[in-house]
């Protein structure tokens, strides 16, 4: 796989260096290079590393930037300014997606500055642009991690062909990712559903009592729909409905319209 | 500004509680609920929030999941596990989408669960959807505020109209491509229709038709959370209990049960 390098230029805290290892196995990350990192190895760092210490272990540690990202390609720094007007500054999402296609041409590396003082103008000069995450106009002090994290997670898109709006494995979006185990009730079995309850709602006198007009039959077909029923769940309420004229009928009233609709209605069917 | 909760459900660390202010402020979110954390407030927690403590200081203590949603609209559960398939599951990036523009009708809320367990099955029972956060598959174990670090970010997006070329609102096809007019169903009012529902299964004997061990009431629950009701629908579908109870009664079947649930059910009401 294409090398995308994750650069802490003097990390003071070895709990963020334990913090970002675990944030970059999380999005598939591994290459992790540490620039004069104040203390490390670290008690704490593999502490908050929790399982991620293989990222830890193969971390690089180097004296300078420029050891840091000898051999890359394309070149990336973080910054929560916009002091640079020369740069090109591309938002997090963006900047994911150019490392992301230049990535698969030589290894590409981003750069995170120290937590309180961020990159220095020299540590930035071997960047192709700046990157920002955006973040509230008035309280913008990401957490040295959570930006990593961000940045991480934008490459894990980006990786994964996800930077479109849609998870990968569904050709609906926003329906469930999970492999479907029961097929979706077809429109028949929609329809006959709701012949069904028109049918019990007749019986129970329930249209008669529609205030202002509103097409109760309509608003519930369209929030079932919504519902997207499988089999077993649209069987499920026919099943309850035929328990309601089942019940009604034992009651001692007598049957209104044909039972044909009803006879095959049973849960889990 | 519209209200999302960020609701953290047995947080373990004070020290999360801390850096998931800080995620928060730097998303311009505020409002933070914790339900039966384990140590609150606490020094590590405020050492965490470096600065965002205004958000701690506004964090309200609870004692149940229900109580931390309570008034709220849209209800969205993150998990790790794609356990339950009958709910639907968008990633964090839709999920977003869809939460900003529920935000502008009613409070929505986001939970997160405990540290190493999650969320139980009884917690996610309020939500209208699963979140799911890419992440890698073999190692998918990111750190509670890191989790909610993400979701503030795409929540940040989608608020700043960043979210890419959908408009928000239009991510799961069939619900709010029409602006909203009618308030989603609070968690207390579908409690209310599912207890209602419970007693017509009970009367028409519904309960005692399931075979090989179904979860009947479960099954509706999920559907019926997937349908995402407004005020009206639920309304609608209490009308139809009350409707079928009546009829059931008139026709010489003496009441079962309280009546008291059934009073204030009616269409559009």
């Amino acid at each position: 796989m294409a090398e995308i390098r994750i650069v802490l230029v003097e990390p003071s805290h070895p709990g963020n260096i334990g913090a970002v290892a675990r944030a970059m196995m999380n999005m598939s990350l591994r290459s992790l290079v540490l620039v004069r990192p104040r203390q490390f190895p670290h008690p704490e760092a593999s502490a908050r590393a929790s399982g991620a210490e293989a990222v830890l272990a193969s971390a690089r540690v180097v004296g300078s930037v420029e050891e840091a990202v000898a051999g890359c390609g394309f070149i990336a720094a973080t910054t929560s300014r916009e002091r640079d007007q020369y740069f090109r500054v591309l938002d997090a999402r963006e900047a994911a997606g150019r490392i992301v296609a230049e990535s698969q041409h030589a290894p590409a590396a981003i750069l995170f500055g120290a937590e309180r003082t961020g990159l220095t103008n020299e540590e930035l000069e071997p960047s192709h642009v700046l990157v920002r995450i955006p973040a509230d106009g008035e309280y913008a002090s990401l957490n040295l991690a959570m930006a990593v994290q961000i940045i991480a997670y934008e490459l894990f898109l980006a990786q994964s062909g996800q930077t479109g709006e849609r998870p990968v494995g569904t050709e609906v979006p926003g329906t469930a990712t999970v492999p479907r185990t029961t097929p979706l009730a077809t429109s028949q079995e929609m329809e006959r559903l709701y012949a069904h309850l028109a049918e019990v709602m007749e019986e129970v006198g329930f249209r008669d009592r529609t205030q202002s007009g509103t097409n109760l039959m309509g608003r519930i077909r369209r929030f079932l729909q919504r519902a997207e029923l499988d089999e077993n769940e649209a069987n499920i309420l026919r099943g309850l409905l035929t328990a309601v004229q089942q019940r009604r009928r034992m009651a001692g009233q007598p049957p209104r319209d044909s039972d044909a609709s009803s006879g095959d209605a049973s849960p889990d069917a």
